[in-house]
C-alpha cells in the first residue's frame, strides 16, 4: 500500500526495445536501447551501446529484451463509488424488467445511495481494490470523477478518496468534479435548482479545497441540456478550471462544439459526434476519448466517427470508463483490444490511446504518456515480442515489470 | 513448472461460501461451509459447523469467507501452435487486403507453416506461457486440439506437447485430434486424398500412441463437407474414440445432427444451428459449446440460438476457443462476461458454462466441473462478495487461491 517502501528504479535499464511511439517527440530508437533513471526521473534515453560513462556507476537492471512502453494512462474513470451492481447485471440477464431492477434498487440511483451511505474509509477500501487491478497492469496516471454523491459532502468524500488513493499508491490522480452527472432524487422536478447548486455552491467549495483538477458534465437528453452544460462550464471558467464533456453518447446534442468553445481537454464517448463537432474539436485541440467498454456493455451499434477523427487529426485516447453500471472494466489492455476489434483503431492508435493521447486528455502531456528525459520514470517492460501483441491477445496478463513514479512495481505472473 | 513441488491442499478449508451450482448433484449449502481434502481428493463437504471430528487433526486453511467455485474447465482450445499472428492483426487494422495479408504470410497457412517449422521444445515453451495465463485464473482441466500440423509428424508433435503440458503443470489435459482442420497446401485439389490420409494413417497411428482422447472436424463450406466429416467420424468410431464437431459456425451444414448421430460429446460454435440440430443434440446428450471470443473477434452478428438451446435443455458450455487467428483469448472469466453480454446467458448459465457443462463437453463430468466427495481437489477461492461478480467485472484479476489436483496454487494479486 505504501508506494515509498518499493525499491527505487534509479539505475541503468539495459536490453530494452522501445515500442513505436514510446519516446517523446518524434524520437525513435531502433534495436537495443537503454534508459537511465536518477532521482526517480528519466535522466537519459538512448542506444544500448551509447550509455554515457557518467552512468556506469549506477545499478544495472537487465530488461531481458523487453518491449517498453510508457506507463499506461486511464483518462476517464468513475472509480470511486459505493457498492457494485453485479446483482443488477444478473437480474437483467435473467429477464427482469427495468421496473423490477429499479424496484430492487438498481440503476445509477443505487450507486448514488450506496455512495452516500458509505463512509470515506469504506469508499477508499473498495476503490483501492479496483485501482490495484489497473495499477498491476501498468497504469501510472488515472483520472477519477465524482458524480455519485450529487451533494456537497458526498462529492467531497469521493474526491477526497481519489486524492488519498493517489498519495497512498504513488500514482498520478487527476480529479474531475462531475456534480452534473445525474439529477439527485431530492431535486426531482427542480433540475435548474440543482445546476445552480452545482455552479454556485458545490464547485466553488470543492475547488477551494483543492479537490478539483477539471470539471465534467453528462450532456444528454436523459441528463443535462446544452444550456445547463454551459452554465457549469462558465462556473468552471470563472474558477480557472479546465472542462471536459460526456458528449454525444446517445444522440448528437452539439455538446462537443460547445465544449471545444470552452477549450475542453476532451470530449468523451462521442458515438454520435457530428462533422461540426469534429471540426470544433480540431480547432480547439480537444482530445477525443473513446470508451469501447461502455459501447460493448451497452451492445451499442452506432460506432464513433473514427475515420473522420483520424482524417481531421484529432488525437484519440482510449479509456476504461470504469463505472459500476455501463463499464465494469478493469483492464486498459482489454480496452486497446476492444478499440481495435470494435472501433477498428490501428494498433499504434490504440497504444497511443492508452498512453500519449490519454495523457493529453488529462493535460499531462508534459509529464506522462511518453518516455523522455526529465520526466518522472513511468514505464512498463513487457515480455512480448511484438508491440501489436499488446492489443492482439485479450484477457491477457503478460509478464511485465512496472516502473511507476521512480519505483519498481513488480507484477508476478502465473505460477506453476 | 513442477506441480509436485507445490504445497499440498490436504486439510480442512474453512470459512467458505459455495457459489450456486458449485456442488455435485443438486446439493446446496447455504452460508458458512467447509471442504476437507485428503490425499489430494475431496474427502468431505459440508456446513462449517459440522466438520466431522475425524478431520480435527488435519491442517486448517482459512478461506476468509471466499466464494468457492469448482476449478474452471476450458473445453475448446487450439493452444499449441507455432508463432502468433499479432502482425496480421495489425496489418488488417491498417487496411491491408486479404491478398496483402496472405502475401505477408498471414492466415491459417502461416500458423501451419510456423507449427511445422517449430521443434517440439519450442512449441512447448510457447504454449506453456499461454497455459500459465489460463491456469493462473483457475483452469484445472483443458482441451487441446491438434490441427496446425496437418501431417502425421507435425500433428504428433502438437499432441505430444499437449500431453507434456498436462504432466508438467499438473492439469488435466484432454487431447483432440483435429487433422481435418484445414487442407494442407500440398494437398491442394486433392481434398479426398487428404481425408483418406487423416482416416487411414494419421488417426490410427496417433491413437495407437495414446495421443488422442477425442476426434474433431471443422465442418464448413470453407473446410470439410458433411460427407468428409462422416468419414472421419467412422474412423473414430472404429477406434472407439468419441467425436465432437466445429459445427454451423458460418452456415447451417447439418453438422450438428450428424455429430449427434455419432453420439458426439459436443458441437461447438453453432451460430447457425437449426431446430433439427438442437433436437438431435438433445436426444444424443451432446453439449453445446459457445465461443464468444471468436464471435467477438470476427465481429459476427449472427447469434447462436440460445433461447432454443435453453428451452430444449441442451447443456451449454463456454470456452476461449484460444487460437492465433480468430480468438487470441486468454481468460475464461472474460468469456463468461462475453457470454452474458453478447449471448445473453444468465450468470448461473455462464458459470456452469466454464465449470460443470465444460467438464461434460470433455466427458469429464465424473471428475471435474463440480465439487464433490471422492473427486480430485480442484477448486478456486475467490475474494468476491457475489457470484455474479465472476461475470460482471471484465478484464478483472480477482484475488484468488487455486487448488489444482490437490495442490495449492497461489496467484498473487496487485502489489502496491
Ligand atoms: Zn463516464
Ligand atoms: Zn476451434
Amino acid at each position: 500500500m505504501n508506494h515509498c517502501v518499493l525499491p527505487t528504479a534509479d539505475g541503468v535499464w539495459r536490453h530494452l526495445r522501445f515500442a513505436p511511439g514510446a519516446l517523446a517527440g518524434e524520437q525513435a530508437i531502433e534495436g537495443d536501447a537503454a534508459i537511465a533513471v536518477a532521482d526517480g526521473k528519466i535522466a537519459w534515453v538512448g542506444r544500448g551501446d551509447a550509455v554515457p560513462e557518467s552512468f556506469a556507476v549506477l545499478p544495472r537492471f537487465d530488461g531481458r529484451d523487453a518491449l517498453v512502453t510508457p506507463g499506461l494512462v486511464d483518462c476517464h474513470t468513475h472509480l470511486v463509488y459505493g457498492g457494485q451492481r453485479a446483482n443488477e447485471f444478473a437480474m437483467r440477464l435473467s429477464g427482469a424488467t427495468y421496473e423490477e431492477v429499479a424496484k430492487a434498487g438498481g440503476g445509477i440511483v443505487s450507486s448514488v445511495r450506496a455512495t452516500r451511505e458509505a463512509d470515506e474509509d469504506t469508499l477508499y477500501a473498495q476503490a483501492a481494490r479496483r485501482l490495484e487491478q489497473l495499477l498491476a497492469e501498468g497504469v501510472c496516471a488515472i483520472e477519477i470523477k465524482s458524480g455519485y454523491g450529487l451533494a456537497l459532502e458526498h462529492e467531497r468524500k469521493q474526491l477526497r478518496v481519489a486524492r488519498r488513493l493517489g498519495e497512498a499508491y504513488g500514482v498520478t490522480v487527476r480529479t474531475t468534479f462531475l456534480g452534473a452527472h445525474a439529477l439527485p432524487p431530492e431535486y426531482a422536478g427542480r433540475q435548474g435548482d440543482y445546476v445552480e447548486l452545482v455552479c454556485k455552491e458545490m464547485l466553488p467549495a470543492l475547488a477551494s479545497e483543492g479537490l478539483v483538477d477539471a470539471v465534467d458534465v453528462f450532456c444528454e437528453r436523459i441528463a443535462f441540456s446544452l444550456e445547463e452544460t454551459e452554465r457549469v462550464f462558465q462556473a468552471a471558467k470563472a474558477l480557472g478550471l479546465p472542462v471536459k464533456l460526456h458528449a454525444e453518447q446517445l444522440s448528437d446534442m452539439g455538446g462537443a462544439a460547445l465544449a471545444a468553445r470552452y477549450g475542453a481537454l476532451s470530449c468523451d464517448h462521442i458515438e454520435h459526434l457530428s462533422a461540426e463537432g469534429i471540426a470544433a474539436m480540431r480547432e480547439a485541440g480537444t482530445t477525443a476519448v473513446l470508451l469501447p467498454g461502455a459501447y460493448y456493455t451497452l451492445r451499442d451499434t452506432h460506432l464513433p466517427p473514427i475515420e473522420a477523427l483520424r482524417a481531421a487529426g484529432v488525437p484519440m485516447a482510449v479509456s476504461t470508463d470504469h463505472n459500476p453500471g455501463t463499464s465494469p472494466a478493469l483492464s486498459l489492455l482489454l480496452m486497446a483490444n476492444m478499440a481495435c476489434t470494435l472501433f477498428r483503431l490501428t494498433v499504434p492508435e490504440a497504444i497511443a490511446g492508452i498512453t500519449r493521447h490519454a495523457a493529453r486528455a488529462l493535460g499531462l502531456q508534459d509529464t506522462h504518456g511518453v518516455i523522455g528525459v526529465g520526466r518522472p520514470a513511468n514505464f512498463v517492460l513487457w515480455q512480448l515480442r511484438d508491440g501489436a501483441e499488446l492489443a492482439y491477445w485479450f484477457g491477457q496478463q503478460p509478464e511485465r515489470t512496472i516502473v511507476r513514479q521512480g519505483r519498481i512495481v513488480k507484477k508476478e505472473v502465473a505460477v506453476a
